[in-house]
């Protein structure tokens, strides 16, 4: 079997995206991250930055986003919420780019998305909650929240999202082919088991 | 880092057993399964039998079994019921054979068991109900039940028992280091990246 098309769900700050990046270097294949967001913000209409909050987040706590995530703009999505018509554009272009071959999803549910191929390596990250709260400080720096309330919020908003869309539970790993503790194995490690499952 | 203690979790079917006796080998350390459940027998006084059945399944739903692992029998338990009884000497059992070095242990919750020790990696197989319908009807032969309740019922016993003992949810990822589907991955695979994160 050759190389396969490999999607990459995270917990946030364990490395997933930094573990992708590498992942597609080594096997010379393209990563799709920003390269997704600006696809979905052109075929959408959205701006890029809309997309890459709301692509793979439930709405925030918020009343008035939460209202405005379930609006939606008559004519333009044919009855859609906002949040509903953005997933059916990801799940266009997620599928498009899976077409073109071998490569490298991170998040967005593409594990879900492309469940019918049989050519994809589903692959979850997740790591403790002390190397991630280590991890987003050292990388995005302080803020007013703490790591920990940072982290539980981004993995919330994931959580529900994938839930929503899929049915499934996040994080259960009858949903993937592979599950890797980043903080205990390393992320080096985990670069190199990722390559050997999908090259087997 | 040198070799670990590996525990290994393994929905029924899935190949966990023979997995793990092929990484044992493999890396020259011991495989704990028969010898386990013989040193839970002398030093509780059950049947290796006994012990084989209930000690990684919650009983079965039948009513005079589920009143029998409830009942204890005094002067010998501490009061205990047989199957906290059982559970207190398995822990003791599989914390002394840690206690020797590197090894393979299979099943019986040893990750949760094992939970403070630092040189463990901790594993959990899963595949899907085809491929481990298929498996036990080969390794087992057909009976009165088809493969699938089989399956069901296996699984649905392990599950209860080990969230009965641990709180935790059984196949989450989070509760182990590397989560491998052996129906994708292949046997033989799962075996190779077993080895390569145990001995990175």
């Amino acid at each position: 079997m050759g190389t396969k098309i490999i999607t990459i769900s995270r917990q946030f700050g364990s490395g997933g995206r930094s573990i992708g990046r590498e992942v597609a270097e080594r096997l010379g294949i393209p990563f799709y991250d920003k390269e997704l967001v600006e696809q979905v913000a052109l075929e959408s209409g959205f701006a890029p930055s809309f997309v890459e909050e709301n692509g793979e987040h439930s709405p925030t706590r918020s009343r008035l986003a939460y209202a405005f995530s379930h609006q939606s703009i008559p004519g333009v999505m044919n009855g859609m919420s906002i949040a509903d018509f953005l997933w059916s554009v990801q799940c266009n272009v997620i599928m498009q780019l899976a077409d073109k071959g071998p490569c490298v999803i991170v998040g967005r549910n593409a594990d879900y998305i492309l469940k019918d191929r049989k050519d994809c390596l589903d692959v979850f990250i997740h790591a403790d909650t002390d190397f991630r709260a280590d991890r987003i400080v050292r990388l995005y720096g302080e803020s007013e929240k703490s790591p920990v309330a940072r982290l539980n919020e981004k993995d919330k908003r994931r959580m529900i999202n994938y839930q929503h869309y899929t049915g499934r539970v996040w994080g259960q790993s009858e949903n993937y082919d592979l599950c890797l503790n980043s903080g205990e194995l390393g992320i080096e490690t985990c670069v190199e088991l990722i390559v050997a499952a999908a090259t087997k």
